[in-house]
Order: structure tokens, then C-alpha cells, then sequence
């Protein structure tokens, strides 16, 4: 895949970021790992490039085909301790298997959501966050995806009326009950200060995303998409982007599928440049639109963790189905 | 003042935003410049920087006071031809007069909005963009302002119901009422479209901004506000940031008022980073929340323009008070 990043965030945790940057080297990516574990974390993304290896993939640095260096760009979420054990964190071994388990779905295998993967341990505003996915195909064919593992300083609903900042359009919930779930997370957030004392306060935290298209992209271009898809960031989160969170994003494309329709017609060619960039801000404004329904489904999906690190309702829990 | 920059949008236009890298040499600044006029409009910050040299103000770069370099950033939003005269741009006479005025007002003089300066021309989706500003007052005492300058690829309005993006808990306004501004505003595009041939379709934009508080922050930390502040943009701005604008905001401190108040007691030193850190979160949060305030007051003061350049009906004449 072409492959870019955005780091927005304040305290990113990442690595091989700085090998995307389109002027560098290596055109073209084969993974990419969304981790918990904070900056320990990261160690996941070894063991993806050591089945990469194994399975001859990666940027060619020789003449025998086995003489490969996946490089496999990474960013880790602060979620340290949540589960009760300060140093239970994503090691080599779970990246490995997390890549032996995706080389064994096929196209168009239902992606897991909620308290999966990267967001198993994600908390955002107190509510459990998860991993959420969402995806549009748009007028001229393309597909734009994104997947989210929300994790956030801020909150992915409104503290006033509990309503989704993701879904501006839905009504929102029932004052009485609204005014319910506050008690309730005000008294998990002691449950858990009580019960954890190593927890970390105040919470750090890191959104990871990835939004991904079939149509063919520059590693310019992807950059530009993993920027504007920081803007469904904002959308569906608030505040975000603070200097406790790591929020990154990465733009892939497996460029299956000219941007511009082959059979469009340019009447003035010295004009054409416009038509190249209608193309590609129809993906940057939809590629926005689907991290926000991703964060949204994280929201919807995501399933209380009442653990020796801590209490953490689901947003369903506090607002019902 | 300490100022920084993040240019997000994808067509910017600007001058001496590269002095404004934290790691170069420049460390203040004493004026930016908004303008219209696309790339041409930049020649006003010369305008700027001559009044300044005039008064003994810049960069000191010898041993007579009057050896200064004043560096003027500067952005540009794109309105060319929307007066009816494709010629008709800010020029450094222009940027010498608003440097003028700008010196003649106090502290605390109102600031003016709707069509005035670099939003005079603009428009956001069809509707007339321009100039809106906004502050809030933070509990620790700290100001943050923002001004915008609204020109657009998107809307600040949501085209199913004409809602503002900025102001989510508004009523939105009745069906009949959206529906009847819709053929307005079709008409109008009608209507811009016959009258002025050489109009720019589809149109270019950019939408520019100040964000400024008076704490003090390092140049490093305006940076991280300037990019923060983009959120608020996000917000209110639905598609933003696309190869078509080249969205632009400039973060300013006066410095004037410790980050951290001085009373406060750091009980573990080891993780003081986070009391600073806190702090500066408030002022991205509020940084986000006044940019998308800013972007409102200027779609409800901006004021129909029906001209030889074309028929850009104001949001208040459509939708009402």
C-alpha cells in the first residue's frame, strides 16, 4: 500500500513515521500496527515484521528475495495500567499472532469493533472507547474506510446533554437519563481512582485511525488525506489534539482505482489540475465524514470493563441501546 | 508578540510564515496580515512593513534603531473577480491605510465584522463569508480570541437543513424556510455565473484566522495552538481544509500572563510537565471553541452582496434574523 501519517496529537507514541514522509525512501508499506501499551507498546510492530520476513515481504535491500526489511509503521495509545497490571502491554508475540489472524481473513471479512485490538483498553472522557469502523463508497466508485481506536483527553459525547458529537443529527438522550449517567460516571471515575492507585492521573490518552481507498494516490496526496481526516477527529471528538493525547492518523491507498476516471473528458488541459483536485477533495471531504462514523461506532460498540484497573462504562450502558 | 503558524488548507497563499518556524531566528513579530486578492493581495503586507520601518519597528538588524526589518506575516484568501473587476486587489497603499487605522484604535476598540477587510470578498458555498471574531475568558483568568475571515469550498451552514455547524444546539430553521433559501441560492449561483464570465469555477477559497491569548506561550506552544485552533475551523466548516482553500491560522501571544499562575504549588515536581501541560490544554481546547465562534459571527454579520461580480446572498437574508 501507499502509506502517509498525520501526527496531530501531543504526545504521540510512534515508530517508523519519519519513513513515510513522501520524500523518503521506501514507496510502499505492507502494515500497519495500531497498539495499546503506550511507547512500550510498540514492540507489536516487531512482530509484525518478523512474520513480514518470514513471509519474504518487505522493501527489497538485496539480490536474494528473502533479503527484505518490512517497514512497519506503528503508533501506540496510553492505556497503561487500565486493565490492572502496570506492565501488561503488547509484546512481539501479540503482534505476530495479530498478523498470522489478518493474514487469515479474506477481502471483505467483517472487521472487529469495540473493546478489540488497539482499543481494547481505550477510555475516552471516562467512557470505555473502543475500535470503531465505518466506510462510503462515493458517485464515482471509490471507497474511503476508516478504522478508530478512540482514546481520548476529551469526550466523544457532549458532558451537557450526552448527546453523540458524531452523530449531530440523532436526538439527544432523555435529560433524566442523561443526568443518571453523570452520577454514574462521576462515581465509576472514584471506583476506579479507589481501586487502581497506580492509575494515572490526570488520564493520558492517544486516538489512532486509519483511513484507506482504493483509489490510486501519491504519497503526497495520502498525507494530505491523513490530514483532513484529523478534521472527523474533531467532529466526533472534543477537546482533541491536546498535549495528552498522541491522536495520528494514517492515509493508505491500495491504488486499485484511477483517481480520475479514465474516460473523463479535460477540455482545457492548462484547467485539468482542478479536475485532478476535485477528485482527490471529494476522498479528503468523505475520508473526514467516515473517521467520524468510525469514532461513533467505537462510541456504540464499546462494552464496560468494571476490572481490577478500574470501572469504565460503555456509552450504551450509561444511554441505552 | 510571539507568533506562530499552521497552514492546513491546500492552496495557501502566504509570505514570512517561514520565519515563523519556532526554530528560526525571529522571535516577535509585530503585525500580521489578512487580505484578500489571492496571491496578488500578499503586496499589502509591504504596505504593512513600511509603515512599521516608518515608526522604528521590527527586527533589529544594525546599530541605528531605524535599522529594522519588519517581518509581516502574511495570508491571502482567494476572491478574485468577486468585486467584478478581475484587477481589483489590496495593495501595499491598502495594507499602509489598515496599518494606519489599526494604530489609531485602542485597547479593547471593537473590532468590525461581516464584509470588511480580507473577508470583504469572501464566500463560503454560495453564501457571503466574511469577517467574525469571538473571545472567551478562561477560569484562570487567561484570554483567547479568535478572528476569521470566512471564504470557503464548504458551508458553514449544513445543506439538508441549514443549520449552522457552529452552533449544533440552535433549533435548526424551518423546513420551508431552508427549502425557499436553497432556490435562492441557486438563483443566485444563476445569476453570479451569467454576470461576470471570468468568475473562477469551481471557485477557489481559503479561509484565514488569528487565534490570540495574552499567556504566555513559547513560539513552540503558539505553533501547537495555531494547529489546534484548525479543530474549531473543522467544526464549523463542513468540507474544510481541501486542495481548494488554503486554510490558514496564525497563533499570537502578548505575553503578558504567566501560563501557569505563580501561586501554584507543584507537589511532585518529576510530574509538574502535566500542571504545564493542563494549562495549555485549556487554551487549545478554548482556542477551537473561539475559532468555530469566530467563523459564526461572520456568516451572521456578513451582508448580501448583489453585484457586477455576482449575487452572494448573506445567511441572514436567507434563513432571517
Amino acid at each position: 500500500m501507499v502509506a502517509a501519517v498525520d501526527v496531530r496529537g501531543g504526545g504521540p507514541g510512534t515508530r517508523e513515521t519519519d519513513a513515510l514522509d513522501p520524500r523518503n525512501l521506501v514507496p510502499r508499506i505492507e502494515a500497519v500496527v495500531l497498539t495499546g501499551g503506550s511507547a512500550y507498546g510498540l514492540d507489536a510492530a516487531s512482530g509484525v515484521a518478523g512474520w513480514l520476513e518470514d513471509h519474504g515481504r518487505g522493501f527489497r535491500v538485496g539480490p536474494d528475495p528473502a533479503q527484505v526489511v518490512p517497514v512497519v509503521p506503528a503508533a501506540a495509545l496510553f492505556d497503561l495500567g487500565r486493565g490492572g497490571d502496570w506492565r501488561a502491554r503488547p509484546d512481539a508475540a501479540l503482534g505476530r499472532a495479530a498478523a498470522e489472524a489478518a493474514a487469515a481473513t479474506g477481502p471483505g471479512a467483517p472487521v472487529a469493533e469495540g473493546n478489540t485490538g488497539a482499543g481494547t483498553g481505550a477510555v475516552a472522557g471516562g467512557v470505555k472507547g473502543g475500535t470503531g469502523t465505518a466506510s462510503a463508497v462515493l458517485p464515482s466508485g471509490v471507497t474511503v474506510a476508516a478504522l478508530a481506536a478512540v482514546n481520548a483527553a476529551g469526550s466523544f459525547a457532549d458532558p451537557r446533554t450526552g448527546a453523540l458529537y458524531g452523530l449531530p443529527d440523532a436526538a439527544p438522550p432523555d435529560p433524566e437519563v442523561h443526568t443518571a449517567a453523570l452520577r454514574r460516571l462521576a462515581e465509576a471515575r472514584e471506583t476506579s481512582r479507589a481501586r487502581f492507585a497506580a492509575s494515572v492521573r490526570p488520564p493520558l490518552n492517544t486516538t489512532l485511525a486509519v483511513v484507506a481507498t482504493d483509489a490510486v494516490l501519491t504519497r503526497a496526496q495520502a498525507q494530505k488525506l491523513a490530514g483532513t481526516a484529523h478534521d472527523g477527529l474533531a467532529r466526533a471528538v472534543r477537546p482533541v489534539h491536546l498535549l495528552s493525547d498522541g491522536d495520528t492518523v494514517f492515509a493508505l491507498s491500495t491504488a486499485t482505482r484511477p483517481l480520475v476516471p479514465e474516460e473523463t473528458v479535460v477540455a482545457d488541459p492548462a484547467f485539468g489540475v482542478h479536475v485532478e483536485a476535485g477528485a482527490l477533495n471529494d476522498i479528503l471531504a468523505v475520508g473526514a465524514d467516515v473517521l467520524t462514523r468510525a469514532v461513533v461506532r467505537a462510541a456504540l460498540t464499546a462494552e464496560t470493563v468494571d476490572g481490577p484497573g478500574g470501572h469504565f462504562p460503555s456509552y450504551r450502558d450509561l444511554y441505552g441501546g
